[in-house]
């Protein structure tokens, strides 16, 4: 098979840029990869573990000669990235990024770049809470989604060369408007995210209930929280500075509703609760039917 | 190895009290076991699978001759089946019960037993988002905590011996007073299931957002609140209308938070942001350190 870029260069080389080098090397997609961090620690871990091919000092020097330029930085971090790396961009070069919120990515990046070169936005919906250059693997990306929201106007071939890319990965691709795509992912991801980040920090807040016994007896359904309330603090804040709208959006409704179900317990309206309750359990079947995740008890966790 | 109890009854023939009976069959820790349930498809299927060595139509046959009664029903119900079986109890038996809210049970089911029967209620940590006589497994209880909450003045040896049946079905056995167990499961286990139910309907709700792709982009964090949302509805309705004091007190402390932190991304404070998500990641940390859960990426699930 071909290789669909000559050579792509991961600027940020944490969970997404790692999996994404070790997806496209499984996949035989490009001929090259290159890649930087901003941290020593980071660059030297990833050239011990060939993380990339080649691991530059700068993102000037990785993107040279690049024809992918991949942004894997936090949010708050793209700005500064894209007016580095600008003046050094290959002639008809693609950038693409994976940050969490689109708008505000265009936002930051669009302005820097050169009119030689295709800037579609991209974001693969996978994760996990670990991070850092050795959290990567091959596999995360398979069968998990990825939306690009490409500009008005994007050259129709480098959108196909990108969603090939994305398809090799293993990912589906779909493409969606930044507006409508933040609004999905305050939905799916980010007020979740908030709500678990707020519920492991009442229990680590509440000493009557001590540490001890919130870890112990966190069986119960409180450690499902934890996963999510563990993802990288700095990608997180930033998510939240920049999808503020959407978020606070989601959150009003999500408050609105908490109110009428504590307004229910209040009350003791069982019918209300048990009506709830029975509603939320189809969607998870939607769910499982749909691929995105194992209908296994417990997620088929430790040893069953 | 000697049985622990000769016979083991259980009313309500859901995924504990299956899981229970597995267990104790593993462990070879029972002599024989009973059960009934109220619906007669349960019942049969029960009988199908050989869940209990025999099934009886009523809960009065069921504890006929039972050294060991285990109320495995959902808290609404706890009250009408005590008053049921109370005649028909064996001299000495142990009555314990699997509840989530203890005092509640205690209020319920204390009244109607006979002085020559040891009541030690009891609430095994454990549990998985299926339900029904086919969910149970013999493992369920390994590594986790089960809570007993004997009542002053309980025989030391039924203790000792109830506590002696937890332990050879995997579980580690915690003793402790009905309330600070409820307060602990309202922090640990209650408010987290409102919460979940509630981020689902929200997402549930919101047409704007379809069901489709509320369900196709769930792998960003939304899915895993899904998996306790489709816990049983009527345990649940009884759990929030039992415990209402704790659950609404820690509403109340995660409402207070998650406005503070509604605040922060309103007003654009990273700085509180950055700190509340690092502090909140020691506390999986300590999880997994307990043995608690898996530090494996996204819990092990799916294909890796």
């Amino acid at each position: 098979m071909t290789s669909i870029y000559q050579r792509a260069a991961f600027v940020g080389l944490g969970l997404i840029a790692g999996s994404m080098a070790l997806a496209m090397r499984r996949g035989g997609l490009v001929a090259e990869t290159t890649g930087t961090a901003r941290s020593p620690e980071t660059r030297t871990i990833a050239a011990e573990i060939g993380l990339v091919d080649r691991v530059t000092d700068t993102a000037a020097e990785a993107v040279q000669g690049a024809d992918l330029v991949v942004l894997c930085v936090p949010m708050g971090a793209m700005d500064a990235v894209a007016a580095e790396i600008a003046p050094h961009l290959a002639h008809g070069a693609t950038v693409t990024d994976v940050g969490s919120v689109k708008q505000a990515v265009i936002d930051a990046v669009g302005p820097h770049l050169p009119d030689h070169t295709h800037f579609i936005p991209g974001h693969p919906l996978a994760g996990t809470e670990h991070s850092g250059p050795r959290a990567g693997f091959a596999e995360l990306f398979d069968n998990r989604w990825t939306i690009l929201t490409p500009p008005e106007g994007t050259d129709p071939q480098a959108l196909d060369r990108l969603t090939r890319l994305w398809q090799g990965m293993g990912a589906q691709v779909d493409i969606m408007d930044p507006p409508h795509h933040d609004l999905v992912l305050a939905v799916t991801s980010h007020t979740p995210h908030l709500i678990a980040y707020t519920m492991v920090g009442v229990a680590d807040d509440l000493r009557r209930v001590t540490d001890s016994e919130v870890i112990k007896y966190s069986a119960a359904g409180f450690r499902d929280f934890t996963r999510i309330a563990a993802s990288d603090p700095t990608m997180w804040r930033d998510v939240f500075l920049t999808n503020k709208d959407a978020t606070l959006e989601i959150l009003g409704r999500f408050t609105e509703e908490l109110f009428a179900l504590q307004r229910a317990i209040r009350r003791g309206d069982g019918d209300h609760l048990h009506d709830y309750f029975t509603r939320t359990r189809a969607i998870r079947r939607g769910i499982i039917d749909a691929g995105q995740d194992t209908d296994a008890p417990d997620f088929g966790r430790g040893k069953r």
